[in-house]
């Protein structure tokens, strides 16, 4: 009896990955430096020489037998002790490696939280636009994504936020710097949703857990301050991936981290513990845990993510198109000219450009743009940028 | 609002995880020669010298943004096209490169396998004695665990099969080599069970899909012959981890292969794909799906679990032990002198001595002792076995 939801899952390619299907073949066709991929969040500056170096290591240090055995389900302790320490000194958050859980990437942090806190007849909430695989782990967890309208500039909107949450909602999911908008959250609209959702806690009498997704949180530009959900709300489940800032996302590594200020927070972490265990993640990849801990903190080459933000905003800009404002990420929202967004992604096909339409997200009238790629892809693509603005007006 | 059995299950740990940490206590109280740890199930051979080299050469050979980035969902179609070759040419098994899915090991490769195919209302059999996780993966599924008990010597009660088959029945598990017991099961008994459920479908109309846990299959002692349920039974979904042969168990590396004669064996590949992206699982560890590439048949050193396994049933049967025959895996199943289980574990930690009761494998009476250890763990283990089993006397 195949499970009908699960095979209609398996069929339905995503957008994102059947335009990439789409770029590989057009680039086989005319040749990888004819297109113009802006389809695929696959970081392009390579891993750091910090992460090649700490696995050399690890097969010096380290014997096969513990190098490669089981860690504890929970993760290496040295590894989650490092990991916490950072934490505590770079961002002020609360933490303790006690309630650290190592997990198999950002995708595995989601679905084991949610299925900690989440379940059928729960509502959790999640700031438009977001990344559209939310949509499927919620419902796997039994429960209902509730969308809530995005503020001016993608910011937080607090009053749509504020009738969103009811007494059903378990969770709100924030993902800042936001995927596919590149828009970071200011520390005051942190603060302003901390306290809102204290205020729903309060009435309702029940936790609403704020799950904070971070993969992002080290790629910031322009001297913008990380303001960070745990550092402000009790309640929060910090969701982290290794994936982008060292440029691992094919290794899944990351981790959960429960705030020891969260209620409960012991029976929290043990859910989180038992959804790890029910959904099969043994434990975290071990030769990676042991990098993440020689590697917690080191981040990736910044300035080139930086220009090639510059280069497009700027260049896309100058032609004439509206854009979000990205100070985080590598994703630039930008909108069709005509307001139709899967005719945009469409048309910009024909000039060799391939952008991800945003109504998957619940942005619509807009387009993401990755540009985790080379910085010629960016200047090269502007031309055809240009005669694709250039044919709407036709 | 934290789910309760979630979080149950995070704080209930194992048993075998709790005598791990009690042994882990005690060595460090008396010194770890002293203590004869049976409980776990971690490969004490090292990785092949093959595996080390194939991480070396990948990082020569690979530049880090292809060998760490994002591999297809359904994991790398070079290593799975190897994987379809080796499976054909060794076992004779049918096999589609196209209908492989790389996973995170095998509990994920259960639990994928599991939420593709059965869900509420359904049932779910499994032979006993079984790994106390399937009920685990099983119930999270939404379906029913159903014991079906097994024959002389741990072999294959065919009536008692044909007895827990229904309507309701959705997959059997099977898992030859068998955790806890060691037995192999024939190739005439796989004969039957096929048999046996291809009657069943006819009956109901609908197909019971063989769940084939094989993580031990290279694992097989005194020439064995290794029967497969893939060469005999269409709708098979065979469940492979290479942690035990290449003694990797914290990478988390594996895959699951459906059957290119499942009836509509498209649908339940997609399926699996789904049920992948539901549960968080994005793609299987990079590195690590190249090494199994580059790895795939290496075996592990045979020589010196059978070696333990000669002197520790030996041993034991002399002493005045009633043992399993162990053809394959690392365990041997051990009968507790009056019956009881439990109390014979507890007993046994006064000689220093873990072993895991049979209780939560379905296998009450008998305990599981683990012997991918040292050779010396199993001389020096005997003489406490012996005055073990003489307390019983007393």
């Amino acid at each position: 009896m195949i499970q009908q939801d699960m095979m209609q899952l398996g069929k339905r390619r995503s957008t994102i990955r059947e335009l990439f299907e789409f770029g590989r073949q057009r680039k086989e066709a005319v040749g990888a430096d004819k297109v113009f991929d802006f389809s695929l969040g696959n970081p392009s500056v390579p891993a750091p020489q910090a992460v090649e170096q700490a696995i050399r290591e690890l097969l010096e240090e380290k014997d096969p037998v513990s190098l490669h055995g089981y860690t504890s389900a929970q993760g290496d302790a040295g590894v989650r002790r490092i990991i916490a320490e950072n934490l505590k000194a770079r961002y002020g958050v609360p933490c303790d490696p006690d309630l650290i859980y190592m997990t198999c990437g950002a995708a595995a942090s989601l679905t084991i939280s949610l299925h900690a806190v989440a379940g059928e007849g729960d509502e959790v909430a999640v700031l438009t636009p977001y990344f559209p695989e939310y949509r499927v782990f919620v419902e796997k967890a039994g429960a209902k994504l509730v969308e809530v309208p995005c503020g001016a500039g993608f910011g937080l909107d607090l009053e749509a936020l504020d009738r969103a949450v009811t007494e059903k909602t378990a969770a709100v999911i924030v993902n800042s710097p936001n995927n596919p908008t590149g828009v970071v959250l200011k520390p005051e609209e942190i603060s302003a949703l901390a306290a809102l959702l204290s205020e729903k806690e309060a009435a309702f009498g029940h936790p609403v857990y704020l799950i904070s997704d971070e993969p992002y949180r080290e790629l910031i530009y322009g001297g913008k301050r990380t303001a960070l959900p745990a550092q402000v709300y009790p309640d929060t489940i910090t969701c982290y991936s290794y994936s982008k800032a060292l440029s691992l996302p094919g290794e899944r590594i990351g981790y959960i981290a429960v705030s020891p200020k969260a209620r409960d927070a012991g029976d929290l972490y043990a859910a989180v513990c038992g959804a790890g265990r029910a959904l099969g993640f043994v434990c975290a990849p071990a030769l990676f845990q042991y990098v993440a801990g020689k590697c917690d903190g080191v981040l990736p080459d910044l300035a080139a993510y930086d220009e090639n933000r510059r280069l497009l905003t700027e260049g896309l800009r100058e032609i004439g198109y509206e854009t979000a404002s990205p100070d985080g990420a590598f994703y630039l929202f930008v909108k069709a000219p005509d307001g139709n967004a899967p005719a945009f992604s469409e048309r910009a096909k024909k000039y060799e450009i391939l952008l991800v339409p945003g109504d998957d997200f619940g942005g619509p009238g807009w387009a993401r743009l990755a540009y985790c790629v080379k910085k010629e892809t960016i200047v090269n693509a502007l031309p055809a940028f240009r005669a694709l603005y250039e044919s709407y007006g036709e």
